[in-house]
């Protein structure tokens, strides 16, 4: 036994999916003292080498701290895992990705149980966790005292962000930015097709596109602030006019190389109906507003 | 008269536009001989009074230069202005927007009329020309012989980036790298869609959303490899499967905060057929063969 087992409150993980399996080796290499509890136990066997207490079922491993980190495959599988557990006097902090609504309902459901529950999402894969350098990190919300009190614990396997007390904005937050991130990779997808049959290196293009995604990505600063002022065409450059004109070269050039451009229409039929409702003039904001009816 | 007058071999400028405009006064702020024309005469007035020389014919203007660069609104205009207009001998610079099989077509037309011919596609909006330091800059392709005796020239408004001997390559680059864009810019008004209703800051997302973009813009690298190697699974970490699964909770989400889904679903359609010809350990090179048919 080391000094810090005593130091340190013991944490109890359940779940040892390739995620789970990632956080308890990060805390195990910090000498957090841990639980680990996984359905199929076999999953278990590694981390028991290397210094987890291995519990046989989900309620023996919540009873054995006072926090507990799940990370399940979805929300269901949290109820079920949960299910009659005894969470008096316990901190709940729950990794499992899910929807907002879920999160807040799970909130409830821990809250009623005398639970005091925190919900996170994770924006690292399993190679991330425990690199502080990666630049993973995970958004939390929901009770600010259980961040409070174990944010030092929690930062362990990844960079923490407390997004507020509703319980359902990390997974907002998180979906959002990964919504974001499909669209992109949409995107990307697409310009590699128009190069597909053509003598362009897609090394050379890949390095060209993530420069210019990257110095595009700030446009979402001017979209925040027209949709915080209200007026959506303050200090546009390129308006939706200009946009929409634009867009049909992209259109063209995608039947010309032979590519389906089932990626792009939506968005540029978007466009042309706010085009069509006289709003030439604006940037993007409209559209958020057409898309959240 | 300044002596670079004498020094500097003179310009021809067709098109006076927002783009041809801040093409003029970079050139004219570097002390660059320059003779402009457009169509609708008024525009080239401050110019004048700036210390261009203007044209009353697109004929005479391009008679006043070897080198005649060209920024009129698409490739009709292009045609229509130079129909009959005497280019032996002239090296044309094109930086009309335009599919590669217009750009092609029009290298074929020039050279048929005795001129050499560059392609250019601008990768900055006009407040950027000028500037070196905002990063804009022009795709090239087409004759190297031009770019490389004008090369000096050519970077007074914006960075230079030759990318080939076809001239169709310019504008595939730049439509590639919009076709990427936009993708993103959907992705971001979806993720702004979700918070709409919510009590998040849109600033604050913005910044989140910036950041993430920046740091998953590399994907791009790895789908590269995956193209030019052909093996579509090496080193993925989340594979087609993982994506499909998570992608069901981003429309779950749609659906929850009252959000249009139309903008993420073809993607999510096209993994979910990928994944449905048993390739879900692959990552998302297969798709590009599926747009690209
Ligand atoms: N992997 C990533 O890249 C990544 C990134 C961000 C967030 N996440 C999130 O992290 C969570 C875990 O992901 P993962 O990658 O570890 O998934 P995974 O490798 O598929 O593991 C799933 C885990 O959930 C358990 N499980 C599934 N259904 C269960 C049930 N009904 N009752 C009890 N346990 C059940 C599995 O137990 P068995 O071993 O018994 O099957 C396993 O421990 C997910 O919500 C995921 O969205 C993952
Ligand atoms: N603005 C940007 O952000 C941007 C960015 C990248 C690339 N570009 C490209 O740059 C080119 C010019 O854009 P711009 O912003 O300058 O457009 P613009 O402000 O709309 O100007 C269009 C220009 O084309 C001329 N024109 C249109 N039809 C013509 C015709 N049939 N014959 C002769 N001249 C004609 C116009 O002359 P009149 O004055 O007589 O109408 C004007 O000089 C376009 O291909 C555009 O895609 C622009």
């Amino acid at each position: 036994m080391t000094d810090t087992e005593f130091d340190t409150p013991h944490l109890t993980l359940l779940g040892l999916g390739a995620m789970g399996t990632a956080l308890a080796r990060a805390w195990l290499a910090a000498e957090q003292p841990l639980t680990v509890w996984n359905r199929t136990p076999g999953r278990a066997e590694p981390l028991a080498a290397e210094g987890a207490k291995v519990a046989g079922t989900a309620a023996e491993a919540v009873a054995a701290s006072d926090l507990v980190v799940v990370c399940l495959l979805d929300d269901a599988s949290v109820g079920e895992t949960l299910d009659g557990v005894d969470l008096t006097g316990k901190d709940v902090v729950n990794l499992t990705t899910g929807t907002p609504a879920e999160a807040r309902a799970r909130a409830e459901w821990a809250e009623q149980r005398g639970a005091r529950y925190l919900d996170g999402g994770i924006m690292a894969v399993p190679p991330m966790i425990g690199s502080p350098e990666s630049g993973g990190y995970v958004f939390y919300s929901g009770s600010q005292a259980v961040f409070g009190d174990h944010q030092k614990t929690l930062a362990v396997p990844a960079g923490t962000r407390y997004v507020g007390e509703d319980p359902g904005f990390a997974a907002l937050h998180d979906v959002a930015l990964l919504s974001a991130m499909t669209g992109m990779f949409a995107g990307v997808t697409h310009a590699f097709a128009l190069i597909r049959k053509e003598g362009v290196v897609p090394g050379d293009l890949a390095s060209l596109l993530a420069e210019w995604l990257t110095a595009m990505a700030g446009y979402a600063y001017g979209l925040a602030e027209h949709l915080e002022s209200g007026d959506y065409t303050k200090g546009v450059t390129s308006n939706l006019a200009m946009m929409v004109q634009g867009n049909s070269t992209l259109l063209r050039t995608a039947a010309g190389q032979g590519v389906s451009a089932e990626l792009l229409t939506p968005f540029t039929t978007l466009m042309e109906r706010r085009l069509a409702d006289g709003h030439g003039d604006e940037g993007l904001a409209g559209l958020v507003d057409m898309l959240a009816r």
